[in-house]
């Protein structure tokens, strides 16, 4: 048994196709966001502007957040110093669920380190709760919900990619005394595009399921006040859990669940991701707070975002490059080929000085590689002129093909 | 399919066996731990003192932390904004991974959200990576491990805790030419016991597998660097896989692996719950880089837990109290009733401001529930008199053996 041997032959996969990935070595500069350093391969920190950040809104270097943070840092120190059940349960944490309960209108909410924590431990635990149950899950559901569907040991029925007419097959085509649970994300963020909630919630209440949606590339960013796609179709009510993270357009990190309170008992007393970890560092949750109460009642930040997408697409579409059909804030670029992704995004940031991530395999299916743009609200027109003259001097030179 | 009822059985299990759990709503006062604040059925704050934080050597409000943490916050902002392929990589991530390998002399480390999260995308990963691979799992192995060994799918193969006997009779008893993993826990919290890791290794060696250590109760608080028991032991190069935690001693929140480059490699590459999520927030990341670096160069926080843990010790016995054995800085009383445990703490809290969890299943196993104390430096010798003092009024009150 060689063990360094198997190890290495796994490593050499991932250069044999491509995608062995190397971490970009950054630092933000607060303030001055979507501007960052860039430290690898240079004599010291060289300026770049960030294009493939997911916070959003630039909400952590929010003010408010920032200063919350550091309130929160001087009042109660670092750490929570505990699981939820054991000393690491904060005011601070029960504030937050309040809050974010009624961002989602439902009766409690549940805090979780990551949103990749909450999927995987709600979905495994409230799997295994329902005797004999059969999760139906879209096909380009995230990787945390296969992990937590999985980890349920369920039956899993795959449905095709937002296709309602393929989840009532299935639907129909199931024990109608087995409980049934729908688990889908409302954005899809390697593609930006959105999933027939009130279609999906008609099939659930049609054969008695209940409904699991990731609003993770939502919250914070549609919504009158920052509930998501449900918010902003008004189908809140019609979903039993939703899901979100605090790392994205909330800008800081951790995750969350918010359903009805019997269902966040269950989940915080029999989920081994909830109990059995130190909690979220009140540092964080209070930065959470200011933010999420500040993005609830400003809708400057998801307009600016909203109006930087619109600008980008055009830009991209009237230079002829291959930007794909996105109804949201996600600018995505098809380039197909893993190794071309790369070079494009280290060209980019070599001579261009603009970071954006090559998005490959196992992200997005193997043959859809690409680059994935996210601009907001700091974003400015002169910013994405240049990335755009950027990038059609690459794909010329490059010899792909440019559609105008 | 009724949803709901199915839930509230679920929740009336708890109940009716006495572990319904209820969070205390705290806010700790950082300079000032282990005191904080208590909010729960009182009319605004009540100062109580801490007995059973695992910030135990209080480094979540030691100056250094904080100050690191502040200027992060001020330089960077609050969150990563991704993952750490795509844009969530920064150089305080890389700092500090290699400060972890460092305290542990290994070629390097890799952060994970939590150290619940380190262990199971790990351990699932790993082992998948290994055909055939079989897991050798001590009994008391913690959930996190359980959940990283269900996870891979592998055989696991249960050895009896601490029982080097038996883990060679396991060994012994299976094909030499399958990949062995074997996974075990320096200090186990709940009893403050050591596992004997030179003779674990031994064998290890013997029968060709590689071992994984979790030090998620040692690490900053053994060894003259804070490396954990291995680093005391001087077996540190004996193990394959070191895991920790930067919640507890460390005193803010995040996990990670410390091993050889070409692990690293794998694991960072194919683990999704390492993958697929937010980074820790740089913010974290910061505070935790200044607590290694302290705890590496001072002994003080460590030598003060010792004593603290010895003293208290020594008072419960004195006072006829079930302390339990442990070798370690956890200090455990048996009490071996749910409803009692939770009675004994309620009282404390609610007449003597002294704040201890009660454990219960399934955190320990049914009929060993207890009171688990986790004395530190700032605890002080008036503290614990009047604890060890209101236990043996309420051990009285309750009409409990008292062994003196
Ligand atoms: C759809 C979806 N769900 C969940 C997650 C995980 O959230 P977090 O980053 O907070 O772990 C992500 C991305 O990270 C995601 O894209
Ligand atoms: C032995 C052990 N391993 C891992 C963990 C998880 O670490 P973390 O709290 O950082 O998630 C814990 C406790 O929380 C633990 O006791």
């Amino acid at each position: 048994m060689n063990y360094d041997q198997i190890f290495d032959q796994a490593i050499d996969r991932l250069h044999s196709e491509g995608r062995y990935r190397v971490f970009i070595d950054i630092l933000r500069n607060k303030g001055a966001f979507p501007n960052a350093r860039c430290f690898a391969g240079h004599n010291g920190p060289k300026p770049i502007t960030v294009w493939c950040s997911n916070d959003y809104l630039t909400m952590g270097q929010h003010p408010k957040v920032v200063s919350a943070m550091e309130e929160a840092l001087h009042d109660v120190g670092a750490g929570s110093g505990g699981t939820r059940n054991i000393g690491g349960n904060t005011h601070y944490h029960i504030e937050l669920e309040r809050e974010l309960a009624d961002l989602h209108g439902k009766e409690g909410a549940l805090l979780f380190t990551s949103g990749y924590v909450s999927n995987d431990a709600t979905l495994s635990t409230l799997a295994k709760l329902l005797p004999g149950c059969v999760v139906f899950s879209d096909a380009l559901n995230h990787a945390s919900m296969i992990a937590g569907i999985r980890n349920s040991g369920c039956e899993k029925k795959v449905w095709r990619h937002n296709d309602v007419e393929h989840l009532e097959e299935l639907l129909a085509a199931t024990d109608p005394n087995v409980p049934k649970l729908i688990a889908f994300e409302s954005v899809y963020s390697m593609d930006g595009d959105v999933a027939p909630i009130h279609a999906i919630c008609a099939l659930a209440d049609k054969y008695n399921a209940i409904t699991y949606l990731d609003e993770v590339h939502a919250v914070g960013m549609y919504g009158k006040r920052g509930g998501g796609i449900s918010e902003r179709d008004e189908a809140a009510d019609r979903i039993t859990i939703i899901e979100g993270t605090l790392g994205k357009a909330f800008g800081v990190m951790g995750g969350y669940i918010a359903t009805d309170t019997r269902i966040i008992d269950c989940i915080r007393s029999y989920a081994p991701g909830f109990i059995f970890t130190t909690s979220l560092s009140p540092v964080l949750v209070a930065g959470v707070l200011a933010s999420v109460r500040h993005l609830k009642a400003s809708s400057e930040e998801r307009d600016g975002q909203q109006r930087a997408a619109a600008e980008l697409k055009a830009m991209f579409r009237d230079a002829g490059l291959p930007v794909m059909d996105s109804v949201t804030h996600i600018v995505p670029l098809m380039v197909g080929d893993p190794v071309k992704a790369k070079k494009i995004s280290d060209i980019l940031l070599a001579e261009y000085g603009a970071y954006v991530q090559p998005i490959n395999f196992p992200t997005v299916p193997r043959g859809t590689e690409r680059l994935r743009f996210t601009p907001g609200p700091a974003h400015t027109e002169a910013m994405m002129r240049d990335l755009t003259d950027a990038l059609v001097e690459i794909w010329d030179r490059l010899e792909m093909r440019i559609a105008a």
